[in-house]
């Protein structure tokens, strides 16, 4: 129940462990051909270049921005978390002339101040985390892409944690490119970045003046092996991207629209429980993600100690605050696997026992009633 | 038994399949420190930074190369095959000055042709592969360094196919940096590339002037995430470094010389039954990589239809020529697991029949009587 690496289905684990096979064998590239498929529907795209990238989400995030900008091209990061800072530093390093669109951890950004930076800056591309895994915020990204593009830039969405937990519409938006990650609400262990390229972005990746600083994410030579030409570039994961494809399956099967609505009821779930033990959200309730809860941590509570006891006495991992709110939040986890309602029970009642080792007394029992009141209602 | 990925001991597919934990878990960071140790009792060094980079082993190169290089540094690669072609490439994109040292494919570098080129040339770093698997020859390495380090320059080696089949005497050896796969002589599935760091190295690194260009890659911060600060910088592939770990704890139990001497052993016994049926390796004996044999393709043989029968009729995987070798040769893999009497046999038995099915008639019965009195005698 952390921020991600989040629970894995034994179906998933098994296929991983099944018999590696050469990365041109037939039988993979059928494998690569139905997790590219399958990455198309999650995504709700039909773009073409749609993958996974043979690293985990920041090897997506730094295979977006590395093949979208050229030294000396300007680009807008809106900046309202660590991720959102990460993907400031990759495009610094990769040249481009970075100008960070501000907010403090945990708000998000309105259309007009997009379209304000965007009108003073003119930039080439246009970066904005649509999860902020630090945080917790969930970024709105209607009307983003239609200001973004009057401006002839580029929108990149970061959507490691938002993929398969919320809707990611690359297509209905206008999203331009976007990556994410396999270990959050896929539900993949880590080690492969999805990620899904539309015609503009193509198009100006073509238009490059300059060779892709990464060889190893160079899109221009992965095209050719992830699409019908397969000529070799480098050996994939292949046990990764079997994973990968089982969790794909699992997703498939349960259906989108049910496993947003799964993702929903079970942070509402803990949302009740939490707030009915006093424990308060860092985050506007209109922007909180059902994946990552943010949560401060209850005066008189040691962020160490809670964590600790948690995981060794009643193995729940879940994570401490980045950054700035390192000792001041919690991050619960309800991604993919993880968010079903055993985990939301056992977490509050742990949590309960946690806290009360430390003589922080919160309306015992409440917790756990409040969400089992907001399951049988709902 | 082509290129890599190499045949992958039941345990370490078990050993991936474990559930996954987070990558700060108490669990993960004992994985991890165990992970390096056996790296270093493989590369024969006592190099701190040593650890898995979290990709394949061309990431591993350039993790290397963009560390070691800032735009405007001159370095020298030697190209004798695909892999030094493509670590020039990858030099190039990091912005150095490079200067190509070239042999024809399958040949190898003599200590005075580094020497004369590191006196023209004055490098910061010279890079030259130890096993090139696109031609299967084995560069010695003695000398090399004392030249190199006596200009002031930096050795990095690529490791890739070579590291625990053959020596890889890092400290010994004097070699500043070296990078390898998972995926071949490990006997792991691909994902993951071992890299080591000497402390010239690390201090070239700490005299940078500019910041690495790949965030993802970038030395300085992975050091704080493997090193003893444990701060969080990528969410690692846990699964992937579980299957490493298990993997070396096999190469640690046989134990570097015991291996050496079964790749040499079964090298031996193919090349003793290839030769009987008339086929010629393309590289000369002295530089023979036991791991990587390429061998001409028989006249009147079919490359594609050879391949596919091996794999459809007898599930044995052989690699193709790459670059100018296409269509001239095959590579057939005897990497860790892989390199075993039974797949020895088998792919003599195999492949005659195969070449029989084109009426190639290449003595037949000889091969197999070969091998047979190669392992019977030794």
């Amino acid at each position: 129940m952390g921020p991600g690496p989040s629970g894995i289905h034994p179906s998933v684990l098994a296929a991983m462990a099944a018999p590696t096979v050469g990365h041109l064998d037939p039988y993979f590239l059928r494998v690569m051909d139905e997790v590219q498929s399958m990455l198309r529907h999650v995504f709700q795209t039909t773009n073409p270049m749609t993958m996974a990238v043979s690293g985990t989400g920041s090897a997506g995030m730094e295979a977006c921005v590395v093949n979208l900008v050229e030294p000396g091209d300007r680009m807008i990061v809106g900046v309202n978390g660590v991720f959102g800072g990460r993907m400031a530093d990759v495009a610094g390093r990769a040249g481009a002339i970075v100008t960070t669109l501000e907010r403090p951890f945990g708000e998000v950004f309105s259309p007009q101040e997009v379209a304000d930076a965007v009108k003073r800056v003119s930039p080439k591309v246009v970066g904005i985390v649509h999860a902020e895994t630090s945080t917790g915020a969930r970024q709105p990204l209607e009307e983003i892409a239609g200001i973004v593009h009057e401006a002839g830039a580029l929108l990149l969405v970061d959507c490691v944690t938002s993929l398969a937990g919320i809707p990611v519409e690359i297509d209905r938006l206008g999203i331009d490119a976007a990556y994410s990650g396999s270990q959050k609400c896929l539900s993949c262990p880590p080690g492969l970045a999805p990620v899904t390229f539309g015609p503009r972005a193509l198009e100006a990746m073509d238009r490059r003046r300059t060779k892709v600083a990464s060889w190893y994410l160079d899109i221009g030579l992965l095209r050719n092996y992830w699409g019908q030409n397969r000529a070799y570039h480098h050996t994939a994961p292949i046990n990764m991207n079997y994973a990968l494809h089982q969790a794909l399956r699992l997703v498939v099967e349960e259906g989108l629209p049910a496993r947003f609505a799964r993702h929903a009821l079970h942070h509402a779930a803990l949302r009740a429980g939490l707030e009915a033990m006093g424990i308060r959200y860092s985050v506007a309730a209109d922007n909180c993600l059902p994946m990552l809860n943010s949560v401060l941590i209850p005066d008189g509570a040691d962020d160490a100690a809670v964590r600790t006891q948690l995981l060794n006495q009643f193995g729940i991992e879940i994570g401490g605050g980045l950054g700035p709110m390192k000792g001041k939040t919690w991050r619960i986890g309800l991604m993919g696997e993880t968010a079903r309602m055993s985990h939301v029970l056992l977490f509050l009642a742990a949590l309960e026992q946690c806290l009360r080792h430390q003589r922080v007394h919160l309306a015992p029992g409440a917790a756990v009633a409040a969400a089992n009141q907001y399951y049988l209602a709902h």
